[in-house]
């Protein structure tokens, strides 16, 4: 269907922003010294996305989904069932999936979201809740797994569930522990109350479990918060999503740092590569990042990478540690530009949503971005940044284009017609 | 949810246009200064706006919905609901409700479509019209009341009525009334056949009821023409829209001049805010208009504010006339710059349609705009004007991305996805 064409989209997560008043009203990108995406720039198509459309903020679920070509309003039910398949859960269709955290609770009222930012012997929790739960609750199946740090996830399996209740996790500390509870519209229906009670009954008895537990009499000891409860959130139902090679007739390829993305990845089937040093935070190794770009396209005809630090840069409200991450990513773009064969490689660059250092979250504004590559038609844009792209050729597209724009450059894409 | 932004969509009605060959090519935004427009453009993201779809035009109702975030292929059924409830009746879920023009006949012929610009004792003709049908026709509720100069509006309550019904008036002079009648589709369907039955009635004895009625003999001696009958026209259901507080979590006012927009305002739940020496016309108070938007910031999240007068002079025809008009826009922005702290606020200054004077009617042209204040990116635009605009940042997006991309910047919108 194609000659060896190699696709990639590579992502600085949350790279885009807004004017810093202490960088005199530059973004982060356009403050940072860029050579590498400068070049991209110069050499390609500009222009701005918006993930959904123009002013809606998207997540790190319904960002990649949509980029991917994944219609989140057809198909979004929640992080759970990512979050799940992600920490390695076999999730299946009709099951129910929870995002949870670890969390601390003293004398009733939630003392720490993160029980400490816990980095340790989580999976000895875990095997201790999967034993207490291997008979199920009321005829439902019970599977929790832990992730990295504090994060885990929880799948319910069984008949008559209903996803449409409320998250546990209230998001706030000194508040008692909220009861999941039935969503308004679904007060009365019997899955939605027996979905809820089954939660409660798991939290609560999670609770009476961990207390005592030996890792968190140990955690005491060392003056550290016990991770004495798991706080589910963000339940979805497992969406029937077509695996990523019989959608695009793809081998496709996953080198991300965020659990949440990677169990996208996993969910559509594609191959899901880990990194040695990819850490997912400010001190992540970019170049072995790119090597394994690199080494993948050996292998498979589409790659997605992302690379997570300038998000969190954005997310701290910290410009510096921003344009740093910046900097990283553009390392690690140098590093595809050496050494790729540009003439059957096409490459967009660009991040999954802004994350302006001055909101500190995600935010709903246009993306930058730049194919680069086999079949693009080089405009005038000189440099990889907000104002700068907004000026290409591109114009504005949506996420969904974005697998049709590659797949045409590439030549991976049918034509619609005779 | 947010901490305590504003946003003002501010409209130059009409405003918009095309080249006009008496001003060398140029289009009447172009041909007048607009320094404070201009300032707005220079700090701001500039683009275009198509309100539906390129190429078409709107009308003040549809455009100021879809501007709202309310789909009117979804849920425009008519004018009739929002002229019913903008001049005060209190239209309910499956009234049918019409706009109206108190017309002359002579002779069995309309002679005039307004009465002459009828202004002065039709709510004494209102008067007679509600007493003469105060027992309804067939068991039908029949509510009428006047607005400004010539209009009025008409509401039908009860059941088995349809909307689908031809239009009272014509349009023209020199013509008999024509009757009411059910659309094609509908010929054979009662509701239809009644409904038409019903209008046709009501404006048979309102004719006989006006003809010698003391206004009118007053006005032959004065040698005005005789408003002594009413056209219904524009007829619909009343649909059922979320109220905008609803739909947002936001309060929200708006400031325009024109009864359809108010009406549509009130039926959306908005503070419907009326300005002294505001006049629709172009001898229309701006500064008052401004000054009005700058108090209703103080306690509202959201204004809407239109300033009427650029359209009249689109449907006039002159040039002049428009700039004219287009210059108390400006000056009205002038006061917001002035008086509004940009930290806080959002502004997007656009309009609801083009009217250019080549054509004297609403085109579907696409609209310049620009987004101000808090959040924004300013791009390279140097002035407000139709081929400025073309080059901004924001590309070309559609009425309903604005609400999102407004809430975007004023961190209003809530994050699709995790």
């Amino acid at each position: 269907m194609h000659d060896d064409s190699t696709q990639i989209i590579f992502l600085g997560d949350g790279m885009g922003g807004r004017p810093v008043p202490s960088l005199d009203g530059q973004t982060c990108i356009e403050a940072q010294e860029t050579p590498a995406m400068d070049e991209v720039a110069r050499g390609g198509e500009c222009g701005y996305m918006d993930p959904i459309r123009p002013g809606v903020a998207v997540g790190s679920d319904t960002g990649h989904m949509v980029i991917l070509g994944y219609d989140p309003f057809q198909y979004y039910t929640g992080r759970g069932p990512f979050e799940a398949k992600g920490v390695g859960i076999d999730v299946q269709p009709g099951d129910l999936a929870f995002r949870c955290n670890f969390a601390t609770v003293e004398e009733n009222l939630i003392a720490d979201r993160r029980a400490g930012r816990i980095t340790e012997r989580t999976d000895e929790l875990s095997a201790a809740i999967n034993h207490a739960f291997s008979n199920g609750i009321d005829g439902v199946e019970v599977i929790f797994k832990e992730s990295v740090a504090h994060r885990a996830a929880l799948v319910l399996r069984g008949d008559d569930l209903d996803p449409r209740v409320t998250d546990v996790d209230p998001h706030e500390v000194g508040v008692a522990v909220p009861l999941c509870r039935p969503l308004p519209e679904t007060a009365d229906d019997a899955p939605a109350q027996r979905t809820a009670k089954l939660v409660n009954e798991f939290v609560q008895r999670v609770h009476e479990l961990l207390e005592d537990h030996e890792v968190n009499r140990q955690r005491r000891a060392d003056g550290l918060p016990p991770a004495n409860i798991v706080l589910p959130r963000g339940v979805g139902t497992a969406p029937d999503l077509k695996p990523f090679s019989e959608q695009y007739g793809l081998n496709g390829a996953m080198i991300v740092e965020v659990d949440l993305v990677r169990g996208l990845g996993m969910y559509l089937g594609m191959s899901v590569i880990k990194v040695p040093g990819a850490t997912g935070g400010p001190d992540t190794d970019e170049l072995a990042i790119a090597q394994a770009v690199v080494n993948a396209a050996a292998e498979h005809d589409f790659i997605l990478c992302n690379i997570k630090c300038p998000d969190v840069g954005g997310h701290d409200g910290d410009a510096e540690q921003k344009m740093a991450a910046i900097a990283k990513v553009d390392r690690a773009v140098g590093y595809l530009l050496d050494n790729l064969n540009w003439d059957s490689t096409v490459l967009m660059l660009s991040a999954d949503h802004c994350t302006p250092v001055t909101i500190q979250d995600h935010s709903g504004d246009a993306i930058p971005l730049a194919f680069y590559g086999r079949g693009v038609r080089p405009d005038d844009v000189r440099s990889y940044g907000e104002r700068a792209c907004a000026g290409g050729s591109v114009h504005r597209i949506r996420g969904l284009d974005v697998m049709n724009i590659m797949g045409n450059y590439a030549g991976t894409l049918p034509k619609f017609g005779a």
